[in-house]
């Protein structure tokens, strides 16, 4: 599905798609007591409505909360996406037994979900842990949010595939030309595949964004004292190279008191950490669940949710 | 006093002083319940004592606590100076019924406090705030943290002092140089007397440190999303222009969703936040009182202790 094809489309597809697993599974309509959903843009959580996403036309106060909430007879709760990978790494990933700690997603945009004495930071006005335009180079970097000089302009997904097809067009890396010429465009994961052949530009192209996401991150570990940073996304699945050239950053530039005990890893839980999200902010919601707390009778594996073994019903209809 | 002439010779004055207003005010002993003291570096808050701070040389894991609740057989707080004053702003200042809100100190270095959920967030090793160190520029200006770049190296008190004195040296500024022969030495309130003689320099240097601070925010805007900035410490006294330059970098900067409603003031309270603070975090430690729900009977003014009209007695017991 393309997001950009518009909230009414994407939302009835969605639609479709619980129907026929609700069929399938034959689950009973009574046991679906909440629902939890992320979406890639600035949330307000109150209302459950994107609030100008910059890649979503169409869905600035779309009332996602009110289309499920009439169809389904039950809460339904609504956060930026990053939040809701955030918490599934709090309850069932790395983030379990850490209070303050950072999700960050480096995919096509780059953004961040914070835990603040094991919830969910909003901020304000929900706009949190937008740290993909945070200002990194007085280049005039065009961003997607009208800016200039972004950090996700630089190092995001998207960047990154742009610096590439620029690099093979230039004749400056004969690995990525080849792919280009393979291909007719490139990606971020083409730059790990150039790299794995040897490529020295590939490699530099990857070591310059894990720098440039590393020395921003040094300053939020300054400023925040994180105890985990979990970093995910598809261009931290690219390889090792990132995710070391990011830490080195980091290591490098924050305050040695603050990285003392500071933890930096790659998500275990991939893909997952978002269903895994989206039932808990359900449960911390509608039943006032405390992951702190969360053990025994009230924990999670009670509920049977996040068993990364086997996925019971529950996963889904929550 | 000087920080530098150690743990033992500061603490002990400071005792003295203690002994003396005792005595004077006649205070009963027994109504001493509870101290807060700040420091001016990092503080591990559990175990009140300073951890490796920069400008106090010998406090390393000195016991500060032990040392004065030894002496007054009452329960004692230790906080980085920058916490107290971001709980004094937002007990009795602008910080009131703002609960996720950032004072930042602009003196001889740069801190900041940070109010999330209405208290004092510290971070996983209590050095959370010390946004002085954050990288901001790629010069090799050296940093008192022995990094090269910092902020503080840049932007804070001691490096306008130096950037204005080199200034006068080089000639650049009939202002200045004036100043500095009369003087001998310049400080960052040279700087605001020079503005204020209409000199292009004195300008060009505050509004160039202002812009770097407003830069460095803008980012911690984006991440943090706070409702409220609160400015203070002796740089931002200097005047209108600093306050204007950080301003405007913050609003061009950060995420239109983020400054919809961000509120940036000078602090209304000035030095007499770091006493209020004080007092106040004894109240929320001590007494567990919460000022979400510090109303009627449990409100601060019900004890009296943050009447900025009268000081009672309470404010310097607590």
């Amino acid at each position: 599905m393309d997001v950009r094809d518009g909230p009414v489309l994407v939302l009835q597809r969605i639609r479709t798609l619980l129907e026929t697993l609700i069929t399938d599974e034959q689950i009973d309509r009574l046991s679906i007591r909440g629902m939890g959903i992320g979406i890639p843009g600035p949330v307000e959580f109150r209302s459950g409505e994107p609030v100008s996403p910059p890649i979503m036309p169409g869905w600035h106060r779309f009332r996602v909360r009110a289309f499920f909430e009439n169809a389904y007879a039950c809460p339904v709760y609504v956060d930026n996406d990053v939040n809701v990978l955030a918490l599934g790494e709090r309850w069932a990933g790395l983030g379990q037994g850490f209070n303050d700690s950072l999700f960050v997603k480096v995919g096509t945009g780059i953004g961040c979900g914070i835990i603040s004495g094991g919830r969910i930071y909003r901020g304000a006005d929900g706009s949190a842990g937008d740290i993909g335009h945070i200002s990194v180079t007085d280049d005039d970097v065009v961003c997607r949010c009208g800016n200039v000089g972004c950090l996700e302009a630089v190092a995001g997904g998207a960047a990154l595939s742009r610096i590439a097809q620029e690099a093979a067009q230039r004749k400056k890396s004969t690995a990525l030309r080849e792919m280009l010429k393979e291909r007719g465009e490139l990606s971020a994961s083409d730059l790990s595949g150039a790299i794995e052949r040897g490529d020295p530009v590939a490699t530099r192209i990857i070591r310059e964004a894990g720098a440039r996401i590393g020395r921003t991150l040094a300053g939020l570990v300054n400023f925040y004292n994180p105890q985990l940073i979990v970093l995910g996304g598809g261009v931290v699945q690219t390889g090792n190279l990132f995710l070391a050239s990011i830490r080195e950053a980091v290591y490098r530039r924050s305050l040695p008191l603050a990285t003392a005990h500071l933890v930096i890893q790659e998500s275990v839980l991939g893909d997952r950490a978002g269903v895994i999200g989206a039932a808990a902010m359900v449960l911390e919601e509608l039943l006032h669940i405390d992951p702190l707390n969360a053990q025994g009778k009230f924990g999670a594996r009670a509920y049977g949710v996040f068993d990364t073994e086997t996925r019971s019903q529950e996963s889904y209809t929550a």
